[in-house]
């Protein structure tokens, strides 16, 4: 890959702020500017070196930049998208970092127009617990998958540009398209937030709740650590992502109900069988990172 | 506490295995009698020197004891009973490690009769995904959490016997009523379960599963952790602690319905709000050992 003259983040948050030292770590990139909603995140990258110069506006910072990133919460993106699309390059590449990727592929077809093939939809399933610039590290996305979901008119070399950052910052990257990429989160992440802040939610709730909690062991521990994740980014993946969440959680609702009518009428072998089934399903599972995550 | 001169473990599996050993390094016992259904476990726990002598019969190992484990799947206590009844010394405590007791105290009473007394119903609260003799450790209950659920006729010297052996184990024992900790354990320990393996039951089903799971990342395997768990002893547990999970299913279900309701009206505040409720009571859960279970 060139190595890049600029490259603007958007948002230098835990991805943000990862992404920009992982490429820089990589000497892939001469300049970093940033620019952040919030003028002490955008200081501590400063001070942190994330970032070489900080912009005042999405406008500034993306002007003569290689590749803008995009790494705000999903439902801002739209604004961002509209603020860069006077000042980008036309050989320029955008991307963005978000975990649902139908909408945001939508919002960049209307404010991009004609530079819309310049825009290549990423999401690299990497996440800690822990947010912000000072998490930042350029590790985040080591061995980490990436995944890209161009359309038909997204320009050949925008995705080589935005791939060979990825891999450069260690990520091994895939392709899917955006509505096949929405449907497997919906069903292996955003579904799975959404149980473990719904249990937490109704344990939390009650009288006994610290009683409740004070017995809780490893694997209620692990069961809701996702329920700690950030409850802004996780609203704001459900409603984008709402479609395919329902369907979701339609479909768990349905064979939660099977488990129940077992439980009741006490059906021991079938009920055996149906664990048995998804432990060998969760063991067939390589082990990979023991992590939560507030962003996958 | 007095040194025990014959401590008899029936069922020299994780659970048993690892509370002998604890008890033989405290010097808490001379001699740790073994008996097992399984032959090859019983020949593994001697090789191990987890146990002094393997007994052929749970009488045979329960004649003579001070202290009789009974560290079977729930479902197999109320044999382990019937068996030892005649052979107890009428001044020998009995304890179980199973994970709901209101099940086990009706067995005990039924099958020990005038020697209910001696009947100290425990649960330690500490696993881990492996199973069987070879990985147990001396430090399993380490700083970890037991419940003892003595009714109003059990004998206080046999519940000082029991708590003495559990603090050489370096437990901290707490007390509850049995019919308390059933419920307790639905809400925090049971109902994870079940979801868990409700969920890779549900994905793991589809044709496009190995996809799914390819893109699973640190959320999805926290989550799915207790998926793991043995399908056998779930399922004994799920359906001796019926009525409580059953209830605590259906808490749940009308919680996560509520959610449902809020994504799918799009109620961004009312979302957020309950998700940064259980963000916060996620949150103050202290730290504690991060480890899959397959026994708590």
């Amino acid at each position: 890959m060139r190595r890049l003259k600029r490259v603007a983040i958007v948002g230098v948050g835990l991805v943000g702020g990862s992404f920009a030292s992982a490429l820089r770590r990589a000497g892939a990139v001469a300049t970093v500017v940033g620019v952040d909603r919030n003028p002490q995140a955008l200081e501590r990258a400063l001070a942190l070196g994330v970032i070489d110069t900080a912009a005042e506006s999405v406008s500034e910072a993306a002007t003569g930049a290689d590749l803008v990133v995009i790494a705000v919460p999903v439902r801002a993106a739209a604004a961002v998208l509209h603020d860069m699309a006077l000042a980008l390059d036309p050989g320029a590449a955008v991307t963005d970092v978000g975990s649902t990727k139908e909408e945001v592929t939508r919002a960049a077809r209307d404010e991009l127009r004609g530079l819309f093939p310049r825009f290549v939809p990423g999401h690299p399933i990497a996440g800690r617990e822990a947010s912000g610039v000072d998490a930042a590290t350029p590790d985040l996305f080591k061995g980490a998958r990436v995944v890209l979901t161009p359309v038909a008119e997204t320009a050949p070399d925008a995705i080589d540009l935005v791939r060979g950052c990825w891999e450069a910052a260690g990520a091994r990257v895939a392709q899917l398209d955006a509505g096949t990429h929405d449907r497997i989160f919906a069903a292996v992440s955003h579904l799975p937030h959404l149980l473990s802040f719904a249990l937490v939610s109704e344990i939390g709730a009650r009288a006994n709740a610290s009683e409740l909690f004070g017995f809780a062991a490893g694997g209620f521990r692990d069961f809701t650590r996702i329920a700690a994740s950030s409850p802004e980014m996780w609203r704001d993946i459900a409603l984008q992502n709402r479609a395919a969440l329902l369907d979701e959680l339609d479909r768990y609702s349905a064979r939660l109900a099977v488990f129940r009518e077992l439980v009741e009428r006490g059906d021991g072998p079938a009920l055996q069988r149906l664990m048995a089934e998804a432990r060998a399903s969760r063991q067939a599972l390589n082990p990979g990172p023991r992590r939560g995550s507030s962003s996958e």
